[in-house]
């Protein structure tokens, strides 16, 4: 919770940071009178993203901090003026200058959470004015963490919870904060590492990383390695690093039927130089030249001169070319190795393999033998190429998700929502969610045992009921009265939520291709409110909801 | 200038936002006391974007900014003695905490110009270990840029030049800093406007905006329109608005044959009252409930009733359906209202569209009939959907352009290269470039009227010969002793240079499908210097180079 706040809310997000039209809106409501109406809006999404059947939010803590800190400087307000239309009532900028969100109250779903189409995550309510001020942000600040969330928990889910997954998305992000804030969201959607420092530092993620190929071209001769002695981990003194590899080169060379003068000796200078530098991590890349004729041969060597002196090398990387393949084959070349010399770590070595996967290439990777222990994903994880945006809506729920148009005599405008899920009835040992409900902020709560009508959205069906075993709301208030009223997630607890949230549900809800709808539902009230809505009997609904 | 050094590099891209494993590659170069070798980096890409036949160089002030004010905090080291293995050398961590890029030199392509894959846009040369330290950032804050400007560039293409762009994807990017990046480079591609009121502040950028339909949907009936008066433009004296609009109201509804019961109360209202706050400024969304039956309705009893009064409407926004059909029906209407009551310029008010537009479909727009003077793009260009990252890289130019790898007992890692264009000898009134030429730079530059043999890249083409008739470096001195050399360039002044730019181009290149390949070629040193490096001949290329 330190680190988060130590990054503050006036970086990432400043209230200007915001479609223009907010403040002619917001200029228009203030000079008619209505900017202290009292305005509730919904944050949602239409479709789940990836054709899949789910999603998983995210944003909420980076959307607190916006805004508690929300305030409009001095020279924001002057660069309002000097670009809003010259006629603007000047008593409007003194009104930005003393505007801040002390009048608003946020209810969420919390961080981490498995959310569907349609469902309300956030809900904004009070004075019209500054309401309509934080939608682009709010907007903006969830649609990119939730999208990139749910990849990475799809990218999880396609890994298999045995892999590791390392994310290295950070030079093909939308610039340095797209960068952190997809090292944030993929580590809470299931991801285990990044390569970013930063986000490391920041967020408390574990970073992962030794060297690129850059590294081993360096090098073009043993001359370079210096220096070339290493003190064993037990011991005093220095030995002859660079013979007593040269030593294991021939061995290796020998077991494998190869020729040490096949060996590049600028990766075998490299990964040596790397070696007598971090003799406890060495987990270097191999296919700077030829996997199989110099790469494994110079990590062989270098990683069993490291196991003679009682240091235990990590494992090695690979960035190109068939990863399945070659890690199969290096993994047999490990187990000849652990074999012939008797060094039984050998043949269980890390093996990551880093090169441009997508979810797609998970799938397939998992379908053959491969020996791949770590994926580190990039581009297709960050940029979430097959689907680069989520579209997040800021509306009123009731009229935008029944896409009906309608006046605002009725309450829809002040109605809040609780989304309450229903265990399955008979599972075990788990109990699956298996419907989000969406009901009106004043409706008495679903009861464990008591049966329940429900109107499912996106079918036309007729009521169905259930009797629920087990029921949870999934609002929390977040905020009120201009401060935070919970305590902040750091990414490490919004990931095990998340987790946690992805395991309950039922497997057929998260396949990636072609998924079971989950039922989001809407309560009796609602429903009877929708269709008074569309009738246009104005009268009869407010009627009814103000029983 | 000045609004670009109020963001502070800092915010954007502190020296942390990096790979780990520069870090680790960074200690094992100082371990072995490689790391204040010379080292020269290329950042290049390999292929132009969205199957295009150009890209548009841009990022370059950002990285200026971050090299300027390149420098670890104690607390960036504390992190990195925190993740680095525990063995690493403390004096490593005293040597992180001097470096600054006082000892790197950069060249580098102007930003806004059009460029191509395999041209070195970025040169970095200076010590080893800080030159690897620059790859992630530097790769950060180009390739978005490039590709996000290269982007907006084809958006332009495809909208004609005379039709105005505005950006308003801000709460579809990759968080705050990928928004303002989108409406920095946006508009250096060739947008006219954005919607992201920073971007305005922070870059000069023209900004707009006026209402988005949760304003009109916000009024239900005329008792909402406060103040109902309105002074008009060369008078003193209120005049009841609200019966000077109802009045037009139904001349309108005659003149088209509607009645004026169609028309939504709760839109008029929204609309009059926006007239109200903004009279000089009117120009509403129209499709909140049906353009034809109710929206041109209401903006044309509104828009002539502020004619009446000496104020000049703007036009209307389109934001669903069919916009070019809406478009023309729309313009038919505005006619229609000109000719028969006498107002002239009601006939060209502008017509705004802005519904989910693509490359794609401005390209079928500008195929039809349509009236759409100004289109806003969100999603599609920000998010650069057809291909959301551009993969540039950062190597040593020779060995990774050529696909060769090669120690480096030769010098490729010293060479510099300078980008030079031919003008085309036949050409008037413009000469177009038709060549960019990669050079050594200690090679003589070409020379106007000189006959020059070059080898085209891409191609197993033998050598070549043209006779310059204009020859340009493309190369320019941006950054050394830790300065930045030139006046930075402001988002307008980049846009400028990038537009020239695109326009020198032979319209062929700058197809959107299929485009004909620009030549990039190597001088004929080069080509030898490949082929003795390819040879494995670094003795004889050696002695080339030396000369």
């Amino acid at each position: 919770q330190i680190l988060l706040n130590k990054r503050s809310v006036r970086e990432r997000a400043p209230p200007l940071l915001t479609d223009l039209y907010q403040f002619t809106m917001a200029y228009a409501y203030w000079r008619a009178g209505r900017h202290q109406e009292p305005a509730v809006f919904e944050l949602f999404f239409r479709d789940n993203p990836f054709s899949g059947g789910f999603s998983v939010f995210a944003g909420l803590t980076d959307c607190l901090l916006f805004l508690r800190n929300f305030h409009f400087t001095d020279e924001d307000v002057e660069y309002l003026r000097s670009v809003l239309p010259s006629n603007t009532d000047p008593d409007f900028f003194t009104f930005l200058k003393g505007l801040d969100c002390s009048a608003v109250s946020i209810s969420a779903v919390a961080e981490g959470t498995v959310v569907f189409a349609r469902v309300p995550l956030l809900e904004v309510s009070g004075p019209l004015a500054v309401v309509q001020l934080l939608e682009t942000s709010l907007l903006c600040l969830v649609n990119y963490a939730s999208l990139v969330c749910t990849n990475a928990a799809r990218f999880r889910i396609a890994a298999g919870p045995r892999r590791r997954l390392l994310e290295m998305g950070l030079r093909r992000a939308q610039g340095p904060d797209g960068g952190l804030t997809a090292s944030r969201y993929t580590y809470i959607g299931g991801f285990d590492l990044t390569s970013n420092a930063l986000a490391g530092r920041l967020f408390g993620i574990p970073v992962a990383g030794t060297m690129a190929h850059s590294y081993v071209t360096s090098f073009s001769s043993l001359e370079e390695v210096w220096p070339q002695t290493l003190v064993p981990s037990e011991g005093d003194d220095p030995i002859d690093f660079l013979s007593l590899v040269k030593g294991w080169l021939g061995r290796v060379c020998q077991l494998l039927g190869a020729r040490p003068q096949q060996v590049r000796e600028g990766e075998l200078a490299a990964l040596l130089s790397y070696a007598i530098a971090y003799p406890n991590n060495f987990l270097p890349v191999i296919d700077s030249y030829n996997v199989s004729c110099s790469g494994v041969l110079c990590f062989c060597a270098v990683g069993l001169a490291l196991c003679e002196l009682q240091y235990q090398p990590l494992g090695v990387r690979l960035d190109s070319g068939d990863l399945c393949k070659q890690s199969v084959e290096v993994r047999c070349v490990f187990r000849e190795c652990s074999k012939h010399f008797s060094v039984p770590k050998f043949e269980s070595l890390l093996i990551v393999g880093t090169n441009s996967v997508s979810e797609q290439s998970l799938v397939e990777l998992n379908k053959r033998d491969n020996e791949i222990d770590v994926v580190g994903v990039g581009t297709h994880l960050v940029t979430c190429t097959s689907q680069p945006s989520l579209g997040c809506v800021y509306k009123l729920w009731v009229l935008a998700v029944l896409n009906c148009a309608s006046t605002f005599s009725l309450y829809p405008r002040l109605a809040a929502f609780m989304v309450l899920r229903r265990a399955a009835e008979r599972t075990s040992p788990f109990s699956h969610p298996q419907m989000d409900l969406i009901c009106l902020s004043e409706e008495p709560a679903p009861k464990v045992g008591v049966p329940l009508n429900y109107y499912p959205l996106g079918l036309n069906k007729a009521v169905q009921s259930v009797t629920p075993s087990q029921v949870t709301s999934l609002r929390l208030d977040v905020f009120s009265h201009g401060e935070i009223t919970l305590p902040l997630s750091t990414a490490p607890e919004s990931r095990v939520h998340a987790q946690t949230s992805l395991q309950a549900m039922y497997p057929h809800h998260k396949k990636l291709q072609e998924p079971e709808n989950y039922t989001v539902a809407i309560s009796e009230r609602i429903h009877l409110l929708v269709s008074n809505i569309r009738k246009g009997n104005s009268k009869g609904s407010h009627f009814l909801l103000s029983n």
